[in-house]
């Protein structure tokens, strides 16, 4: 390679759809995590962190002939020629994990994992390929009480950071009951509805991205867009089609309407009560055993849960719970948020989904070839923070630290002393570091900063031994609203002896409401 | 690609050179990170988070004309043709960040990140290619009281994870002593000397993985090394070279003895005092305009430290801190940890840097092209970790949960509501939800967890009212050590009322020090 003698400038850009999360972005979703973890530690789960590189043999994509497999993932061959990728999720490396130290590990394992997963879309507004998610998980736990955990815990998590009772919900459903349902549709063998008899292949369970899923999983999906399209929706997706609202035909899947009307009333078997709703499963999956396990199964997760007081109003069983993804073998639930707020053009709309999980008893076999049940949930980390902003419940501007502005330059010292003295007194302080010389720019920090308090000592005060002490917040209300009045009473600015500096800034952030 | 009727089973392994970490491992560095969040905090430092993924170009490496860059970091080509590469350090992604939002970001700013960074290395034992870095930095603040600032903070940081005043040193020099004294020596004008008289070029200052490092760098990388290789070390490395204990020979750089002698009395030019050890300095580099400025710079700072109570017993003049970094512009800074652990082979050795940084006036310029003075620095955490346990300050065993066993399937609600409560108690506490069926197991599983406390209620208890409660910290106790008659005094099993449980429970784990 050539030097350049004179390197061209790299353009400073963040990589297309990822971003860059500042101040309050940061603390914010970190104290959501800190609580949400808490909760987890206290059921019993233990944390671990995997590395956000795993071998994609371990993630279980399926190489194509071409140089480097980007279906969904980055990936990148090593020196070795094993190819290696970013996890997409914290389900495929516990899965690795529960495997890889089986001998190890206590069981049931009970793990929460929370960080960064990486999907290789094409990035769009609002769709970025770098986002947080946060886990827990039972592995080696056979039963319908540990799905009930994860349910519990769920709901338990939404309180512990701020989501009121009322403005969630958890639906439950049972793949088995779906499963149920489409073994008696698949009975009439009509059309392409006989391919329904194939069970998911393991080969398939970690391609549900790829385009060549089975019948079942395209049913799968399409019932999952209940909660958009509505019952006709649906019925016209798995029928002929649909015209959408933009208006694209949307293909079909071509059943026929005796395949679809079980369906769709499955689909629709919500009562008024879980009893209600679970007779109506009941007479909706007659016949089949995997449907009556799975309804059985529904009728002593909700009877558990009620036992410890999550009744209805916070977990309640929906039969119109899919969850898309092909791997789930039992429970499968959901939480939504059920307050309303303003999409962009200003209407009101529910927040919908925030996180969703299930029973997934095949992806630990996957390596070992031996039976590991496992049932977990993922929180939408980036979604729920939305929800508690749009709540009000975070995104208070993070308190700005005291400014000890600079009058003198050789009296940094000085000015060194007094920021030392008032963190020492735990309070967030700064002496100002940029050139000193123009002293309006020094107060335009502290608003860019949202400085609480500036100090400032000339050399007279110096000599005199007092700071002033400027009061910020009150100084913008005043600049804004206050009357003379008000004005004269609370002085924005005050002269205090030099020993009395934090003190008198602590009385002053008390007084704020720091 | 043909579809695979019976897929092979993929390998449950960790990538090489990438690591698990499991529950106390995640929890310590976590609390660890957060204390130090806390001091960075109180000094007016905001969190920044970047992606993990930056442009090739804003990391500064250079592509050379193969299919793919490798040479220290992990990328891969975008489709649409740019590359991209996860981040090996947080200073590249922060100067790309500083450069990007100069005109929304307060000046200075300064900003920590904590997070993990990856380093494309031939995978070694104990070396790894993803661990956390936990940086702070200035950007925007040219003067001494900003990287004293830094040097204060780290001592803060380190006291408040547990290192104790007088386990830790931080020893500070000045690149421009160090290149005043290069200087001199280039003034010589010897055999390969000459080349000292060039100046870093900007397009070196981010190729310091690379080979093709100019002499100068190549001094620097040598001095680094007056740790390992003692004064008679680093005078053969300047020089002819040096056979190592391994019996290896290690080419030297061919210097001259009239250029070696400057850089080695430079080197040991530490006296007993900051103000003898200044004195020494400044008649080294009698002669250099940069070197007198370095030199005054370094009494500055420590002048401003000692004024704010951080005297040379925690922040010392030291001119065998070099950092191998060619990109530092001015103080440079490194923080040891002065205690002795025993190494591998049972032998006392100096802990040794757990972190090290210093002014760096040239990394934002590298994408504006206008001057942005910057100071940081960047703790390794995972060593910084390693010596908290080394000194007992971290590593305890994460406190278990109380197991509330199983001994009736049937009565799964019951147990279930026994963990409800005291988890509303804000006890840790699981159900066992392994298959019940042995009740040894249970007991082995509790055993693994670390469970201070098992609840048991078979039907008998239960028809009762009661339940058991045994204390397995006692019972482990009395297993190893105790005698008869402790045993007698303090059962290690005992019954309670069912109402009695949440009371009980705490009452223990309270006498167990929880």
């Amino acid at each position: 390679m050539a030097k350049d003698t004179k390197p061209r400038r790299p353009r400073a850009e963040t990589p297309k759809g990822f971003r860059d999360y500042f101040g309050a972005d940061v603390t914010e979703r970190k104290a959501m995590l800190d609580r949400i973890a808490a909760v987890y530690h206290r059921y019993g789960f233990d944390p671990l962190e995997t590395s956000a590189v795993e071998t994609l043999d371990a993630l279980g994509k399926y190489l194509p002939d071409v140089d480097r497999p980007n279906a969904g993932v980055f990936g990148w061959q090593e020196e070795d020629g094993d190819w290696v990728a970013l996890r997409y999720d914290l389900t495929a490396p516990l899965a690795r994990v529960a495997a890889q130290y089986r001998n190890e590990l206590p069981t049931p394992y009970r793990r929460y994992a929370m960080g960064p997963v990486w999907r290789n879309e094409k990035p769009g507004p609002g769709r970025f390929r770098q986002f947080y998610q946060c886990d827990a998980d039972t592995v080696g736990a056979a039963s319908v009480a540990a799905d009930g955990e994860i349910c519990a815990m769920l709901a338990d998590a939404l309180e512990a950071v701020g989501i009121e009772r009322g403005d969630y919900i958890v639906r439950v459903n049972n793949r088995k009951v779906l499963d149920g349902v489409l073994d008696a549709v698949a009975a009439t063998g009509l059309n392409k509805g006989e391919r329904l008899l194939e069970k998911p292949s393991m080969a398939n369970v970690l391609r549900y991205t790829a385009e060549d899923s089975d019948l079942r999983d395209d049913v799968l999906r399409t019932i999952d867009k209940f909660d958009k399209v509505g019952e006709v929706g649906v019925r016209e997706l798995l029928g002929r089609g649909r015209l959408d609202a933009s208006g694209a035909f949307i293909d079909g899947l071509g059943l026929a309407s005796e395949q679809i009307e079980p369906i769709v009333a499955f689909l629709t078997s919500k009562g008024a009560t879980n009893t209600d709703t679970l007779a109506n499963l009941r007479s909706a999956v007659r016949g089949s055993q995997t449907g009556e396990e799975g309804v059985d199964e529904l009728g002593l997760l909700a009877a558990q849960l009620a036992a410890q007081g999550y009744g209805p109003d916070r977990i309640v069983i929906d039969p119109s719970v899919v969850r898309g993804l092909g791997y789930y073998t039992g429970p499968v639930f959901e939480a939504e948020l059920t307050f309303e707020i303003l999409d962009e053009k200003g209407r009101p709309r529910q927040f919908g989904s925030v996180a969703g999980g299930g029973r997934y008893d095949g992806l630990v076999e996957r390596f070992t070839g031996q039976k590991m049940p496992a049932t977990g949930v993922s929180i939408g980390v980036d979604r729920l923070l939305a929800a508690l902003r749009a709540k009000g419940r975070a995104g208070q501007t993070m308190q700005g630290p005291v400014i000890v502005t600079v009058m003198d330059r050789d009296r940094m010292a000085d000015y060194q002393a007094m920021v030392g003295e008032l963190r020492a007194a735990g309070v967030r302080a700064e002496v100002y570091l940029g050139n000193p010389k123009n002293f309006g720019n020094q107060l335009k920090y502290a608003d860019r900063r949202g400085s609480p308090v500036a100090v400032i000592q000339g050399g007279d005060e110096a000599a005199r031994d007092v700071v002033q002490i400027k009061d910020l917040v009150l100084g913008a209300k005043i600049a804004e609203s206050a009357s003379l009045e008000e004005w004269k009473s609370q002085p924005a600015q005050f002269e205090a002896p030099r020993a009395e500096l934090v003190a008198q800034v602590k009385r002053l952030l008390a007084r704020n409401g720091d």
